[in-house]
């Protein structure tokens, strides 16, 4: 028997520019028959020139239609079309608000000041009243920032509150991102560490239970949170079970200003892998691949800012351990040669892991070269 | 007799761009023969497109010469060379790092976990032995930011923390800055209300005692909070006397991308006034224009932003009061024109008193259109 | 009897961004019942910061729905959505492909080799005829390059051209542009100087028979040379009258980045005070203001370089006279305060008509400070 | 014996920031003994993006250190710092200046109006005379437009015309450049074809005697007219060869955005293979590699713009022929999906050799996508 899924595409405006054209994203949709496993939302290209999630995306929509499906899933490219179309020079302004440099996934909302109250209310409640409950408080939130606001939403608010709208409707949420010139990694709740091994992405960073404005937090912190206030009123839940069967990843698939149809089939593959651990698809050829994955805490994910103006040659390779002492970089300074030192080693008295580096040989004092992993370990 | 002081002049190095060009700053510092009063810093262009200071401190410069001044004053214009030499297109690429889109002025540092820790240890000392300890205490703690950090520091940080080793050193600091299309108007510390009246500006908002990353906060911050720790300890001191003579502003001089050294030297006279206020100098011609001030809080200091994408007539001239209903600006949507709404008027419902408005007609959906004084009253 | 003339609004589609966001022009049109006189392209909005012209057709739109109009009339604001789109900052970058540098005002197109073959090959037939079918030829060549074109067009060359397909079926041609900070100024071929004097703008710059890729030219140009053509082969025909009543201006409306409807009214006035000359409208209410009028050549109009980086005090007025010798402006270099000169003054050894100036305070060496009439005569 | 030339290093004033800051280039040159061989100009990073010639030229000077030398050798790195120094985002803006859009390699100097006048006078000069004479020339009317220019020069022009001073004293020009993301590949004067085979690079275009700005045609166009007018006046002289043994590339390094000290040592030597051929060295090991080297003139030299808005999944390898029919790119239009077509294939239908493509994935429609040769042939 032939599996063929319907989706539904719908498209949701999210901008006006200056000459009134509408800015607009399209939202595909699965629905599962009966929807028994956990309701999924992955979205991609929040950041403008992050785009291969976009292909991923394509490729999973390819793939899903033959899969079997236990759950909703939804599916949303083109996330930020404000950034997606916003050109400097030959390059996509990637990372911020060009009007205002805002990070484009720093404008979640989350108000902490929610939770306490919410789970002294519903301290007696049914677990599915609480999950119920919890996702419509977060909802109505949104809705009440979205609807009510006198004084307005920026560019950023209006597309990322729209996003999350339809993220707090699933329980698993995947934010395809990328890194500049970069290794594929995962950013992963700390809770949820054991799904890490699911995707075929050899580099973790464990973050904290703290919200920073990014998709990923803005949709596990409540939980998370609210899992921690029933604790403190002596009613323990596990994160990961039950009704706190949440979770939510950044997923960085290499580097930006590309896309490779070829690769993201393998990406969706790997994505596919861990829908399976989660039940959400019940095609058993989806399975990790095998390989060495290295994790390390957030606190331990370093950025090594440029001791100097110059032009970076990159030495170490990415996603393999490099001893301390031994160079990540050369830093050519044409400007000294003849009269100083033309050639300048960059090395740390620490073993790191290098995940990624700048997109540009040339940098500023004080620009950001590498981020590594300190004090990693093996998954 | 006639005065002619002397200044001193040294070059700071603050950063080095891709070919090896060094980028300076230039520090003007007065020395007073016996330093009485409170000693003053005062910066300007931490934004690139806010250049008016740099003319006023071209006219305070010319004036001192010929002051009474009776403590040492610094002066920093081009505070940020990076930022002020970075166009696009014809403009000043104002606020933020054009590479990660970080607002210039806020990365000055403030460990606030160093406050109380220093107040409990320091319980029993002299009102000189806590001022001149503590100003030791925040300029090691910058010192030890910019020399002993493995992973290096970011552009700005660089930048930020040579000024605020600087800024530490002086009791009243004043950060020279302008809005995009302004009227001019003043940040101040709610505790320093009372010399908001002594500068020739109509409009002054209140700050609390947070820290968000600025260069006022960052030198007020510290001694307010110290203050209160001493208070929380029994200690009582009054903000803005004594050891706590302390003082910081924003002072927003109008617009940016301009430069005009006439109204500079009113500027310049504005500020002498307050310095004389506050015992700096001795001459008794500075005195404060007589004009109706405003001020409100930093909570009721509003943002509005835009509705739709479209071009705006801006109505609303600055600081009058506009009563509720009255239309701060017109939208021109040509592309309604003819099957839609082509104009499209935008009022608040409170009377409010427009301060600055963007710096273009063109705007985007969620596009900063004014920033507007609420709940008002007058100083 | 009151008037009530219909438009047409159509909508063309002249770009697509990476996201697939189709960008359109909206496309007015006025069909008299009798086409007497000739008829009209006017547009705006090609540079992304200049657009006022906008505001102008709006008023231009309001008026015409009540004039007695003689002849068809097509007016399109937005014309170049993704230049009038693209945020740098909080600016609008104006006047080029952000990708490539083009300016969007030189990509219009003209083939003079075609000229002199048509010429000779219709040395012989009615000037209906030749109007006809040179009118023809200028669309078919336009057709060509949109439709016809293997490795196809830029992005502005697929904007430019479609507009030049609707200004080529008018006879008269108006492209509303601004300055950046500047006086109202009018580029006019020379032939039609004395249509300068219709238009309520003070100061007229007159450019020879010279294709340099701008839409005035495209459409000047061709009938031009044709005439010349004809001229050579011993059939003399005059510019602006019969078949060779074509003209083309572009318009300056003042400034860049600002709207004022209220202007724009007066504007609207000024362009109906042509058209009435022209028999256009019939209405005989619209008629020139009384002022002086300046005029210059086009290679008498200079643009002046900033002779060292700096921040400029603009300070010489527009539009009048500014004798050799007198200041235009002085540069603030604040690094030379105290061991330098901090204020150099810049003039002309000739009488000069201001007519522009940069848009920012802040200059590089080099940078344009001011555009000024040389040699100018009054109209 | 070993040889350690001497080189001496001056350093040349090419503009001037808003804050005053100077840019500076320095300059090294190796003096022959005795002066036999043809004089060389080199330089790197005229764009700001095309840093591999910084890292070549340190290479070169490592070698030129140790050769056995028989002419002068100038050296220039850095040769455009406020174009190397401008970052917009992550990258550094390339080909163009921000404020004006102009593209920095169009900007050198050739009054063609000259060549006649000169040859007609010098008809019956010797050949070393003539050499000189027009030498000086090309100088003068360099130094007049750097030094004798009362509206002054652009920040473009007075970098171009200082760099231009220093080739116009070599016999020999290289200016090291990249492509956006690029094979290696030779623009060439067509009379040098023969030199071609010198350099280690597998794609040569060949180009005509018309100036359009850059600096390779600034340098040989002047010779190679005047070679043309002699020949019009009955005096033929070949070009290449005697006074005319004058050449000038541009050497295209692979992709920007990046450099490689260790590719730069091979790129180094292959420059040191052609200066072998001319006679500037007489060290025999620097011999051209074997490679297969292909051709085309400029004219069939094709750029393709995109048909479509979208991101693009760039297929076609560099360097190796392609048939026709075969694809170069699809382009992945996810807004299609579900209801039209997602995936659009793009190819041509000549046989082509692609040989750069553009440094995003994210295109506007009308964005270059693609440069190839047609018309390609074996060297």
């Amino acid at each position: 028997m032939s599996i063929n899924n319907n989706f539904t595409k719908t498209v949701m405006s999210v901008g006006e520019m200056a000459s009134g054209a509408k800015l607009t994203v399209p939202v595909y949709s699965f629905k599962a028959e009966q929807s028994e496993g956990p309701s999924v939302y992955i979205q991609a290209n929040m950041h403008g020139a992050e785009v291969q999630g976009n292909a991923v995306i394509f490729q999973l929509l390819e793939l899903l239609k033959r899969c079997d499906i236990n759950s909703n899933i939804t599916l949303v490219p083109y996330a930020n079309p404000v950034a997606c179309n916003h050109k400097n020079g030959e390059y996509t302004l990637g990372r911020f608000d060009p009007i205002t440099g805002v990070n484009w996934n720093r404008m979640y909302h989350f108000d902490q000041g929610v939770i306490e109250p919410f789970a002294q209310e519903n301290i007696d409640e049914s677990d599915e009243a609480i999950e119920a409950k919890f996702k419509q408080l977060m909802l109505d939130e949104i809705e009440q920032k979205l609807d009510h606001n006198i004084y307005g939403l920026t560019t950023g608010q209006r597309i990322a509150y729209q996003l999350q709208r339809l993220a707090h409707q699933a329980d698993l949420v995947l934010d395809l991102h990328t890194g500049p010139i970069s290794s594929k990694h995962l950013y992963c709740p700390e809770y949820a560490q054991a799904s890490a091994s699911y995707f075929d992405i050899p580099h973790t960073i464990l973050i904290p239970n703290i919200f920073d404005g990014a998709m990923d937090e803005a949709t596990f912190c409540p939980w998370w949170q609210l899992q921690q206030a029933y604790q403190n009123l002596g009613r323990p839940f596990t994160m990961g079970q039950g009704l706190f069967n949440k979770e939510s990843f950044t997923v960085e698939l290499g580097s930006q200003e590309q896309i490779d149809l070829d690769v993201a089939h393998q990406d969706a593959l790997g994505i596919l892998s861990y829908l399976k651990y989660k039940g959400v698809v019940a095609d058993t050829e989806f399975t990790p691949q095998q390989m060495t994955r290295y994790a390390c805490y957030l606190k331990d994910y370093k950025a090594l800012y440029s001791p100097m103006g110059g032009m970076i040659d990159f030495l170490a390779p990415f996603g393999e351990p490099l001893t301390a002492g031994q160079p990540l970089a050369r830093i050519l300074r044409m400007d000294n040669y003849g009269d100083g030192d033309p050639l300048h080693y960059i090395s740390l008295d620490d073993d790191v892991i290098p995940i990624l580096h700048f997109a540009s040989a040339s940098v500023n004092q004080g620009t950001e070269l590498y981020k590594v992993f300190t004090n990693y370990f093996k998954l």
